[in-house]
């Protein structure tokens, strides 16, 4: 039998949501799971050691290619053995390829059938990414799951210009497997690492794109499934179209993704939008939303978003959330915070960040417990039943 | 007997070097020890949890009365119980006057008898800060040791000058003195706590002033000894004047200074300025170096000065300090610490900030335990010749 580079097992499933573990050369990570967001190799404002600690124990952080490869770049982490010995992380590390960032760049990218050629942010150096770049980046950081490389179209894109794109996500899909499997053949991937049952290289996870066009999401999940992936995942969400539309595709594609495989939304979202895409089929999320909005005063909270610069808190002595066990919530109050935050004090980011990852994480955990225990429908209707009552 | 807001008693001497415990209302201090700047009710870049871990254990952190009482404000600290409560440490504190602070407004300050009048940096208003004032705030932070209100001379400041601001010092430390007594009896101090053969109130430190003429330096300890303080400070050095003139002062003065009194050192300084006060009689610090050089890049080691910024770090994958037993150096090396901080992370501010606390606090716990087993001298000459290593 070949020995894969992941194993995917479901425990449990309701409805169409679903609970299993994901078994990679890193370890366990029981699904639905949620990425924090590591972008430079780093999850901006918080210790690896309160990463693993058992509050909040993120089994898998994302690494932005993009980024990396700009900065330090990969000489420097290839010297260093990889990723993970370069930054300290023992667990599962998952990497982007790049695809979506040098897209963000908009009029400073320019995108041909071989690859896309941007402007470095960092220095201004004009730079080239293709699938097989992409796959060589991504081999050097020796990450545990590695994304094709990939075309995001806007979500307003017309349906002549989203399959042109689609169809070049295909073909780059097609290089991206090509180039990978010659790299784990030749063992440029820093992070190999021998594991019972499992091959110990690096698993490729295919992307189906095909903006706000359900035919064209249709045919991007056949031409993906046909070349074969160890994981498949959504991509072009979260980027300008209406939530209904979102959950539109999810509904549309999510059932006929390949059950045996771990299914990914990418950059997707709120807390409730994850309990949501789970009831939808939805095993893997990252997003920025816990990380970026703690460092700009905003709070996920058990009753919905809490604005800590509100005027309102200067004197209350209540935690953030007063359902969360996490020890931000435990130890301070919202005027500590706010006070910290309107002194432009750094620990207002920290603490708020470390709020943000525990209630996504705790959301996560709830939604695998009441799949097990078969009170998803009620888990989800109380779920969203409170974040409302901030009304914020 | 009266009962005392603390006690200190010297455990073993060699030569002037002492090492003892201070007990306060909020848990035992060994001295000497090193007080982290908690300017705004934060020790920028770190969370308590970690100045508590045994790695660290800071017993005591150093709050800013001028930084907090114009923000969030004395009635924001007084409604949560007191700057304890507010910020959620229950270690000691001790708050300064917020005396330096104003003076090192320079131009934007005009001192007079009464007290002192200058303009906020956090929203321009006129506010007038004197002994009175100061006892005020202090009680409303309730920290458990207070600093007497002062003015401080620069270190270059003529004999005239400095004698003029020395005797405004000594009748303010009498108003001082007058005015906490008067708060201590109604019950203004927020941080009250009954503890056995302690009186539970606030401790009143007073300060040595002078500039850098020893006749003035001895006239002013001999002015503030006759009132009568629970423990006496140096203060106005490290503000400009050559480090060999510091420890002539400190030579003079030091040894003078009651036996059975803490004395403390304030804003000084370097690991080596620590260790060689220690040598003179010091028993208590605090400087912003490990945390605001934490921030800029540069690391203290036991072979000195390490600048995180420069290129001959970019692939060394040794830690900041091979000596160094902190969480920061087990984990992470040079090259990820110069790539956070190169990229703007704020997580490079995190773990030096952190590195430095430790390295700081070590030292401390290596003097006092050097002076216990009669070996100080061998510490100080051994710990000395390490630093200078790095040659930076």
């Amino acid at each position: 039998m070949k020995r894969l580079p992941l194993h995917f097992d479901i425990e449990a499933q309701q409805g169409e949501a679903r609970t299993g573990v994901l078994t990679t050369r890193r370890g366990l990570i029981e699904t639905p799971v949620f990425m924090p967001i590591g972008t430079a190799g780093t999850v901006k404002g918080i210790r690896f050691e309160e990463l693993e600690s058992s509050e909040l124990d993120a089994k898998i952080i994302l690494g932005n290619t993009y980024h990396l490869w700009l900065r330090p770049g990969i000489d420097v982490i290839r010297s260093a053995g990889g990723l993970h010995r370069f930054i300290g992380w023992d667990r599962a590390l998952l990497t982007d390829s790049g695809g979506f960032q040098v897209w963000s760049l908009g009029a400073l990218r320019k995108i041909t059938e071989d690859g896309t050629e941007f402007r470095s942010h960092v220095d201004g150096s004009l730079r080239f990414l293709s699938p097989e770049v992409s796959m060589e980046v991504q081999a050097a950081l020796g990450s545990d799951i590695v994304m094709v490389f990939d075309e995001c179209a806007p979500g307003e894109a017309s349906h002549a210009e989203a399959e042109r794109s689609m169809n070049l996500t295909a073909r780059w899909a097609k290089r991206s497997r090509t180039a990978f499997d010659q790299l784990q053949k030749t063992g440029a991937d820093t992070g190999q690492l021998e594991v019972d049952e499992l091959s110990g290289s690096q698993a490729l996870f295919g992307i189906i794109q095909g903006a706000s066009h359900l035919d064209l999401r249709r045919n991007s999940l056949e031409q993906t499934i046909n070349i074969g992936f160890d994981g498949y995942a959504i991509g072009g969400l979260s980027v300008g179209e209406e939530k209904s539309v979102m959950f539109e595709i999810i509904d549309e594609i999510a059932p006929r993704m390949p059950k045996e495989s771990p299914r990914y939304l990418m950059g997707v979202g709120t807390p409730e939008d994850l309990v949501e895409a789970v009831a939808r089929g939805i095993d893997m999320f990252d997003c920025v939303l816990p990380t970026r909005n703690g460092r700009t005063g905003q709070a996920f909270t058990s009753t919905g978003k809490l604005n800590i610069k509100n005027a309102q808190w200067a004197t209350d002595s209540r935690p953030l959330d007063e359902l969360c066990p996490c020890s931000v919530c435990r130890r301070h109050s919202r005027a500590y915070l706010r006070h910290l935050y309107m002194s432009g004090e750094m620990l207002a980011s920290i603490l708020l960040t470390h709020h943000n990852l525990a209630f996504f994480l705790d959301t996560m955990r709830g939604v695998r417990q009441s799949i097990r225990s078969g009170d998803f429908p009620t888990f989800r209707r109380e779920f969203t039943g409170r974040l409302g009552a901030n009304g914020e």
